[in-house]
């Protein structure tokens, strides 16, 4: 059964409470008090523990309408760096954060397909990261911590890639891997674990508690926020929607079902349709999927039927395949994200849009909001800051591990699935 | 952002107490310290509180090892009964439980079909209620409070039938018309919900805490339970995954969808697919949906091979359709319930587990249990029983509405969504 200690519910509590500061920028002891729920005393206890840290720093003191002047407080930008990073199957994309999450620097880099070794691509991400903190401008000693996100099954706790199928890794102990090769302390996890709490801090998580975050691009999956918790589930592989059957007995998907969402939304996908709209097209020639997709967004500009034909069939496969999630979770926001969404989003979502309320049942339709997220910048780095920034505060001395996502694997939390 | 007062964990607590007493029906103080991992001062206040509204009682004490002897407590039985009602589209059942929620009394009836008004459905329940204090053989007194399950879309905070597609229900003041004819206080829910919380502290949920529950009647649909809490979603209508697609462009189901998973693993989808394997076949001259289901059992029985056709193709529906949902949530348990499992499962979950293994991606797949639920009884009427002792914890001056749900919906508590 659920075992909660006390400290677990500190932690808890500290996370409310710097979700909610990220979420109002800056804030009064008071306005934090109104917005986590919190008492006053347990929302000054944990300040003063953040200010100790140096993480909350005085932004201002303002007249409280009689009274001591009352002490606004931001998070510290000075007090150092995070870095986020997200190794995708066919990029690596570093982003250097400061204490408050805003970007100071970045770099992107293409590993080469003989990179998939696991020690060759540790190489190949810190030779990224030297360039992301060339770009930002600071000194090395100001990284705090790196979050990284990685493909395929992934344990947290032990800081290992237990399966990674597009690199066939098996039990890779990648975060000492990672660890040695940056000289810093590491955190890992999958990337639909990172967009989920980038979505809950910083995106529809803002104004409500019920969120699954859509990601559309090579492959395709969802990161589930449940009554304001990040969802792992029993081996930290929740979301997997891309590996849903829409389509019984469907196309083959590379996960070895047939008709999974993903071998129609996935760009793969989007270039299997495209093939059977017409099989001689010129977007086809190429097989980077960037490109295509990029060319497809061009090819609606210039009013291309097939790419419009495109854009029909797919948005009705999505509106089926969402229909299948807000019937399923009862959300009250999706966000669409990744980098088709980013190319081809706007006019996806407006023909899904068309098809969308038949597909939901009346009762998930009328409480859901459905919307490309509004995080800026990259989710996957992003989340993956955030859960640096958590690991850093348990690395200070305010143990705090898991206590942001309630994760039932992987994690020494009590929370921890227990009999 | 998410909420959380000292009074919602004092609530939390509490449940966890009691969701550990109900798994092991007898405890120490000791025992349940560490059965929740709260202190055992926590845990002390609030076996007080307990004892002092009757609810719980010394089991008996015990030799210590040396000091003062220990306490054994359980659930009084004696404090009272608390009923479970189950109004489904075919049928009410009533099972009266004591407060150890043992059952000391049931009964059943078919409503006629113009009983579809509220007002007279509620006389009708209120009919198989006194049948089952008869059977019970308990004075009409005895009773504390009733939870009552309705299909549709339910309010538990406003007591109302937001919308019941079966009888046309529209925003039905159900709990107060309920409450009124039977002079009981009432609660009112969702059957998935009640499925939900009795596999959580009855069924599976006493070792895991990612437990889904599937229910396979004329609809079919899911409880959730992630990490320990109850998910209802933005408006109490998670679950529905009978209203998910697994066959793009199928059979048209009654939700207005195609190729629900409804249509294929509901009973009228059952008559479906036999009509498909053999339109001429007898079972499928009445249309009274338990006599197919119990035909169908014994043409099993005696080798029909249309029968073991029948099985053999649901299976693999059901395979698709499991495994869509254990690749979404990952959990560690997946409990079958409902009459057609009760009459099919043990047949249909042997031939699904054939393709079971194919359906769910690797590390979904050795995260998790499927079985046969272990709850023993009706676990809609359990569930609402559950429900109503939450209920009466509050009648009696210990708040606790929503605190062993963590609901997000209807429900009075701050963990609710809120900015």
């Amino acid at each position: 059964m659920t075992k909660r200690t006390s400290k677990d519910i500190r932690n808890q509590s500290r996370f409310a409470l710097l979700r909610g500061l990220y979420s109002l920028r800056t804030a009064t002891r008071q306005e934090l008090t109104a917005a986590t729920g919190l008492s006053f005393a347990t929302i000054s206890n944990i300040v003063g523990e953040l200010i100790d840290v140096g993480v909350l720093v005085e932004a201002g003191r303002e007249d409280s309408g009689g009274g001591r002047p009352v002490t606004r407080l931001k998070i510290s930008p000075e007090r150092g760096a995070l870095v986020g990073i997200d190794i995708a199957e066919t990029y690596v994309h570093v982003d250097i954060y400061d204490l408050a999450l805003g970007v100071i620097g970045q770099a992107e880099s293409e590993p080469a397909i003989d990179e998939n070794e696991p020690s060759a691509l540790v190489r190949h991400v810190a030779g990224v990261l030297d360039q992301a903190v060339a770009d930002a401008g600071i000194s090395r000693d100001r990284l705090l911590r790196v979050g990284i996100s990685l493909p395929g099954q992934v344990d947290p706790q032990r800081g290992v890639s237990v399966f990674a199928p597009n690199w066939d890794w098996h039990e890779v102990h990648i975060q000492s891997l990672l660890s040695e090769a940056l000289g810093l302390p590491v955190d890992v996890d999958n990337p639909l674990r990172a967009i989920a709490i980038a979505e809950l801090w910083f995106g529809a998580g803002r104004l409500v508690n019920n969120v699954a975050t859509v990601n559309l691009g090579t492959g395709v999956g969802t990161g589930l926020a449940i009554d304001g918790d990040l969802v792992r589930g029993s081996s930290n592989t929740a979301g997997e929607w891309g590996h849903t059957t829409l389509v019984y007995n469907g196309r083959l998907c590379r996960c070895g079902r047939r008709g999974c969402v993903e071998a129609y939304l996935g760009v793969p996908g989007l270039q299997a349709t495209m093939a059977e709209i017409n099989a001689a097209h010129d977007l086809l020639t190429g097989d980077r999927q960037r490109e295509f997709v990029a060319d497809v967004a061009k090819g609606l500009a210039d009013d291309d039927p097939d790419c419009k034909e495109l854009i029909e069939v797919t948005a009705r496969y999505f509106a089926a395949a969402l229909g299948n999630l807000v019937n399923f979770i009862n959300p009250d926001h999706v966000s669409i994200l990744g980098w088709t969404a980013r190319l081809l989003g706007a006019e996806l979502l407006e023909v899904t849009d068309k098809y969308l309320p038949n597909e939901m049942l009346p009762s998930a339709r009328a409480a859901v909001r459905v919307s490309l997220s509004s995080v800026v910048g990259n989710s996957v780095t992003l989340g993956m800051a955030t859960f640096a920034l958590e690991g850093f505060l348990e690395q200070v001395g305010l143990p705090s591990r898991g206590a942001s996502t309630r994760a039932s694997f992987g994690n020494t939390s009590s929370l921890a699935a227990g009999a």
